[in-house]
């Protein structure tokens, strides 16, 4: 990336453009971080700075957040070449006032000590949003959430179904099932009317989005309602999971929500990895698997998310030949510079341009949105004068058009938002 | 791709360079196009116009040219970021008098007329030859082509092999190989025979390869003669494909003709998909399918096509192991640009040179010889020149030269043209 | 790889560092070449030439080493295009006096003659040793090695186990454990205490790492004793391969020594190739495989080198989570430009950098450690200046500490030399 005059100037005019952001975990009810330690407290630090051989001792419940800090900060030098430290570099920079060049076990207390008083502003949320030129941002809502407290054209919901696929085997979720519709579980019927119920809720509460991430061995099917009222009845809803995911399908279609697919992601591979840091995968997996369902459901849209890099190439040729099928920003493992650069080139060549929903947040609290589409506005701007402008193809109005579509317009069609 | 000078020189000079394209599906009785309507016709078009949008009623037999190209130049601009739209404003311009630098709805019926009237000139398919500088090319033909009515010096044949080894089970197949070789299938003696009688036939004909698409999940195999009996007269040839595709292999040592082999792609897996844009992959396939094939047939060169960029380490490594395998070309979805950078850089660095078959058209109609060979050549003087010439490794006139062996002389070697 | 200042001043820093290399073959009794057959019988010359057309006669027993030298020479113009022959041409003229641009056919004498000359020197070794900057370098030793004869803080001894996990089903193999330990293999006891006296003879002998090759398939599995027993006594120690291995793992962690995983290669697929040109792999591999071993011993390091690109980002994100495993330089098909380029740019972007091992030269003569680390200093400043200097991110005295680290700092912190 070199630091050229058209990138900065692409840069810059991408910088200009409001964001909506299509994915988040961010607790509208807690947006902002209060210390220092919310914001170190994102999985990416504590992994880091374990992988690099900090103890998971600072993460112990009774460490005061001023030792946690320390901790991560001082692990920094093991980790400072990482684009997650530059993403908080960024971050202590533009909301802590930051004016050093690396940052060092000794900068922690000076930086706690910033980020108590700065997040203590009243107006703190408010600041964040217009600083990161934020206008609406998406939800992570488990299917029980009541939705309430907070403005849903701001902070649009999402309709997250892993624990209806993968867990509804556990009692504890068939109650928070019965509690959230009243529906008791008897057969495919009632399923469905549970599931309906948690729609309607969603729709009438402004959800824009149904989402689930999934295990790359996972395959959807169709499961007939014989099969499913045998395990519902004698099974405790055991394997009925690929069923569950047709079923909401459907209620997609009927709802008329976009499905969100994260695909790729096993649990818990790492046993005594950090909180949230236990996660990886298994490379071997295909788009292949979604197969009848892209088929069944043509009216709706499918915004896709691989975990690997090597599967972008699938997710490129699915969406070139499937009209429902939309690739969906750069997910976790493949949310780094030089996989985001290699997929975006790749996207941008051979998918309708109109399909490319650039990016999202992911963030957990709202300071992160601005550092993370900072990383990837400069690898669009790249992107954008390496394969269009320079070779002569596009003009560099073209290209911010171009880039503005990736970043705002696909996810207000996509979304209706 | 930056367009600088040495960029450019390279470029021009492997422009001149006369072109002899090894793999296309021209219809040598109708090689070039008779409106604007076959050149949008070609799949790819279809395909981003409908996976960004356009329904399948402009497609539809009843629908007049001018329409169908209304609606597919009616959506460009949803996927005029595309390789493939690149190719068409190439079209536009070498061969229509285009002089926008984007082409949108209202351009379609200028084109259109621009296009009868070009392509109504008695000597269109001499100007195409001559403004492609090309040579010759190779096509594919059914075992069942009587290869007549055309040169075949220029049209140079191939026999296509796709449904003797996975249709054999049909009755039409069988009857088809029966008025083609006069041999009625009854056991692997027979078999062998009418295969054999269509390589001589092809041979006879000037036919200087044989060619095969395969998916992902294919592994050749030699059946023994008794299971061949057992399948032939008890089973209506039903799971003999991989001994076929042995016999084949046979064959192409016998009557020394190359095999090349196109691994990867699965058939029909988008159902309602536009004609010839329903074909999708799966990346888990490995040419260790491949072992006992490319172990059984030294004598046989085995040009291979892979069909996503992932297994293009794999192509490196066995060309670079076994001296019976050849890269070659970048085969649909691997044919943009991203991954023919990044595939080319992998061969050139680990592969020996007079093994590279740089690359192929693919074509439908001889208009898209140029356009294709003309990205193809941009991306190869590129790398040539970031890779060889700037590093102090070869000198310009040196990269044109290892460039020459890639356009053309290794063509002429592999195929004896 | 532009040829720029910064580029260049960044590579002339790292060329100063002095290295030690973490993986090689060389044979401590016999480290430098003898005659330039030494150096082009490796196998990386004996299998361009054979891939590119040349027949294995003359690498036979009873051909000069002259003609050998003169078949392999004679062929490079077919494969002077790849990584591999320009390590030979920087060995040319680094150590041989060679001054051309292009080896071709007619240098094949003058080279033999001058290798002779300079090899001949009675302190050869010393000078490459100079000349390379080269402090230390580790072997790989059969497990029963005298390990004796030579200075083993220069040549780092390393416990090999392939035979032990692969091969004890062959009464050679028990054989030989026999005679090196004494032990007579009776049961999961008596194989614990025959590998834990290898272990000791080992690292009394200074080794600083025990290492394995293994294949695409290969999962490590704890096995009970009683199965052990069973197998030992009943079977001939046959499907033992991934118990033994964990014992191994047990071993290296109460005997701390890093355990060196390198991931992916099939033997003999090639049954034919030449020596060491027959073994390829399966893309279709996982770091799940070793989710079970890396959880259950989290004491001990695990360099990891795997043997395709694709296995890259797998690599990268099992580094990121797991503290105790550790990404070790590119191997074998993955060791040339367009692989590390790419793998190492993926890994700084998000792995520690304090866990990042960046180089091993894999070399079974001295003098090609030269020509190996320099291309890889050369991609390492390429990518410190693309990614870190030219974004703002280090400043050049930044890069080259973090090049050094790669280099140097890791390999003297990983394996406590
Ligand atoms: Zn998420
Ligand atoms: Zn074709
Ligand atoms: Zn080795």
């Amino acid at each position: 990336m070199p630091a050229d005059q058209l990138v900065a100037d692409l840069t810059a005019a991408l910088d200009a453009i409001p964001l909506i952001d299509p994915h988040s975990h961010i607790d509208p009810l807690a947006p902002v971080s209060k210390s220092l330690d919310d914001i170190l407290g994102y999985h990416y630090y504590t992994e880091l700075a374990h992988s690099a051989g900090m103890s998971q001792e600072p993460l112990g419940k009774d460490v005061s957040p001023r030792d946690r800090v320390r901790a991560i900060v001082g692990h920094m030098d093991r980790y400072d070449n990482t684009a997650q430290y530059r993403w908080f570099l960024d971050i202590a920079r533009t909301f802590l006032g930051y004016d050093g060049t690396r940052i060092t076990a000794g900068d922690a207390d000076k930086l706690l000590d910033a980020a108590e008083t700065t997040f203590a502003q009243p107006d703190w949320e408010k600041q964040v949003f217009a600083k990161t030129k934020l206008e609406k941002i998406f939800l992570t809502n488990e299917f029980d959430d009541p939705l309430e407290g907070f403005d849903t054209n701001v902070y649009v919901p999402c309709l997250r179904t892993d624990s209806l696929v993968f867990q509804l085997d556990r009692a504890e979720t068939r109650e928070r099932l019965f509690k959230a519709t009243g529906v008791q579980l008897r057969d495919a019927g009632s399923l469905r009317k549970a599931l309906a119920t948690l729609f309607l809720h969603f729709t009438r509460k402004g959800a824009k989005a149904c989402a689930i991430s999934l295990p790359p061995d996972f395959e959807p099917a169709h499961y007939d309602d014989e099969y499913l009222y045998e395990q519902i009845r004698h099974h405790d809803c055991r394997d009925i999971g690929p069923g569950v995911f047709w079923l909401i399908a459907e209620l997609c279609r009927d709802f008329k929500l976009p499905f969100d697919l994260m695909i790729g992601v096993n649990r818990r591979v790492y046993v005594n990895g950090v909180h949230q840091g236990q996660d990886l995968f298994d490379q071997r997996t295909s788009l292949i698997q979604y197969k009848r369902v892209f088929n069944a459901f043509p009216e709706v849209t499918f915004p896709v998310s691989v975990l690997t890099s090597a599967q972008n190439q699938e997710l490129v040729a699915y969406s070139w030949i499937f009209p429902n099928v939309v690739p969906n920003g750069h997910w976790w493992y493949s949310n780094v510079p030089p996989y985001i650069r290699k997929d975006l080139g790749e996207r941008l060549s051979a998918v309708p341009k109109t399909k490319l929903i650039g990016y999202y947040s992911d963030a957990y609290k709202l300071e992160f949105v601005l550092p993370k589409y900072a990383m990837y506005r400069r690898i669009l701007a790249t992107t954008l004068a390496d394969d269009f402008v320079r070779p002569g193809v596009l003009s560099e109005a073209g290209a911010v058009a171009l880039g503005t579509r990736l970043l705002r317009d696909n996810v207000r069609d996509t979304f209706k938002v």
